[in-house]
């Protein structure tokens, strides 16, 4: 395995993104690893928590080939708009955190990074600053002039895609259009081969109604877009099975002998991986032109500076990144 | 303990219902338990299963005070209007279905019964038989002139109860009123309290949007209806928790310290609720003015005759009836 680099943004300055990062540096890692922020919130938090962590600035022209040795950490050094209270959110730092962003995902795209990791940010002071954002996915979508990604939880025995995302729930059955399903299927289809080296993926498909519509009688989705939809994707080689109600499929039976699940929305999906996952799961968005995962928890305002963290998520999140990079080459 | 007398219906003939009454047959129970269903019915899928099972019959007039012994099974015969094929729906045999729901409605509220357990109907073939018929907790609501029911799902350590049941996808979020909020949270927190003898229950109430919402930015239901509603019945002194993201509340951390969860529909909560209990969750049937329980399965219609099923569902749903039975006296 030939050294790589990859970028870690530590996402909300407030929350524990900055304290994941130090508590990671007291382990080596098999690839350099660039955490993109700020050293002085690095330095003041690593102060807080009583951790000794050697910070290494790094940056364009400047870019380490091999890891850091245990105790010490990469530093794309990335200026706060103003200095950080740990679990306060402050409107003054939303650009700064999507300039993290920034820097990794176009860092990505110039072979810079062989792909990015990403700790939780706050969506709600970030649009209360006045920027529409809708989530990491959607941003590094629109970084790198992607029109379609797919957002996929990953939990040992349990990869749970999702036809649409952060979208209100009233919106859900309007947005599971032809184009769509097929769009996502395309891709989820195309990265667990490429991206995750599965030759044939067998994708378990939910219904969007109780009972995956019952026939038509609790809904017309399934019979009108979902099926017709499958029908054309099977046609071309693809083993897609469904749509299934979403309470039976998430049962060993179908789970043993499949490769990934899509679901029609976020909590239909995610509910079950995080309940058989929880802290060791990881996000993978898929379609891009770039590797990205991410931890599957939130900032957790209350415990950053804390030291009371587990850093189970973002391992699982390096470990799968590191793996897709190997497996694309 | 005192011997009470409960009800039993098979549901779909042509479906596993007969055969797991048989096979429930080879072990005595606590309390006389009468199938409510054909004795002919009954007498082939015997020889079929090539189980030995004595039928005694009962019925109005010739109610047993005891448990039939081992090996044996009391029977209410109710005439099928089509001999059945397993396996094969039969519009024909819709209204038969019917009245053995009827029946054993009746039976428990005018005493005759303790409760009653229901083994899986065919919604699909009740309705192209020209009866509307949206699944058995509806139709025991109307028998019983109930207004409002709410459906519950329950295996060791969760409890999921359900603000929407059968009801398309696209319909739920303007069903979710503040009228039906309070109605369907006052029935689990009474039922709760006088059906499963917990003196102060905790219920967790999920969004109905993905994060909750998250602050107003994924949809407006949790600050509009969900909110307000929940501070009116807590300052009523019930212990209600939410409204909470439902991928983060099923884990470990919030389950542990919860009575039961509030999903505000069918797919929000049984994913896990069946991951977690598959084979061994029952469906409770609160707000009723009788006791109703039933298996979490549907009619598999591909075992019926087969010998090759489990009772497990069953069992818990005897057990569970039992229980709330005592209970309530």
């Amino acid at each position: 395995m030939n050294p790589k680099r990859f970028a870690l943004t530590p996402g909300e300055p407030a929350g524990i993104g900055p304290d994941l990062c130090l508590l990671l540096a007291s382990q080596p890692q098999p690839h350099p690893l660039i955490a993109i922020t700020s050293r002085d919130l690095l330095s003041e938090r690593a102060t807080r928590l009583a951790v000794a962590v050697n910070l290494l600035p790094v940056g364009p022209g400047n870019w380490p080939e091999q890891p850091a040795p245990a105790g010490s950490l990469y530093v794309w050094d990335t200026p706060l708009a103003a200095s950080v209270v740990p679990g306060q959110l402050d409107q003054a730092n939303a650009a700064f955190v999507l300039e993290t962003l920034t820097r990794a995902g176009e860092g990505c795209l110039d072979g810079t990074f062989a792909g990015m990791i990403t700790a939780p940010v706050h969506k709600g002071v970030i649009n209360d600053s006045g920027i529409a954002f809708s989530g990491h996915t959607e941003f590094l979508a629109d970084l790198t002039h992607t029109r379609q990604v797919v957002m996929m939880l990953a939990t040992r025995g349990l990869r749970v895609a999702l036809v649409t995302t952060h979208l209100p729930l009233r919106q859900v059955a309007d947005a599971i259009t032809p184009e769509r399903l097929e769009r996502v299927t395309r891709i989820l289809h195309t990265d667990l081969k490429e991206k995750f080296g599965i030759a044939q993926p067998r994708i378990l498909v939910c219904g969007l109604n109780p009972h995956a519509g019952e026939g038509g009688h609790l809904g017309h989705e399934e019979i009108d877009v979902i099926e017709p939809t499958l029908e054309r994707l099977r046609s071309e080689g693809m083993d897609l099975r469904g749509p299934l109600p979403a309470d039976t499929l998430f049962t060993p039976k179908y789970l043993e002998h499949c490769d990934a699940v899509l679901a029609m929305y976020h909590d239909q999906g995610l509910p079950v991986l995080k309940y058989k996952g929880f802290g060791a799961a990881v996000n993978v968005t898929l379609g891009l032109p770039i590797i990205r995962t991410s931890v599957d928890h939130g900032t957790a305002l209350d415990l950053a500076g804390s030291g009371k963290i587990d850093t189970g998520s973002l391992q699982v999140a390096l470990e799968t990144a590191y793996q897709m990079a190997e497996t694309r080459l």
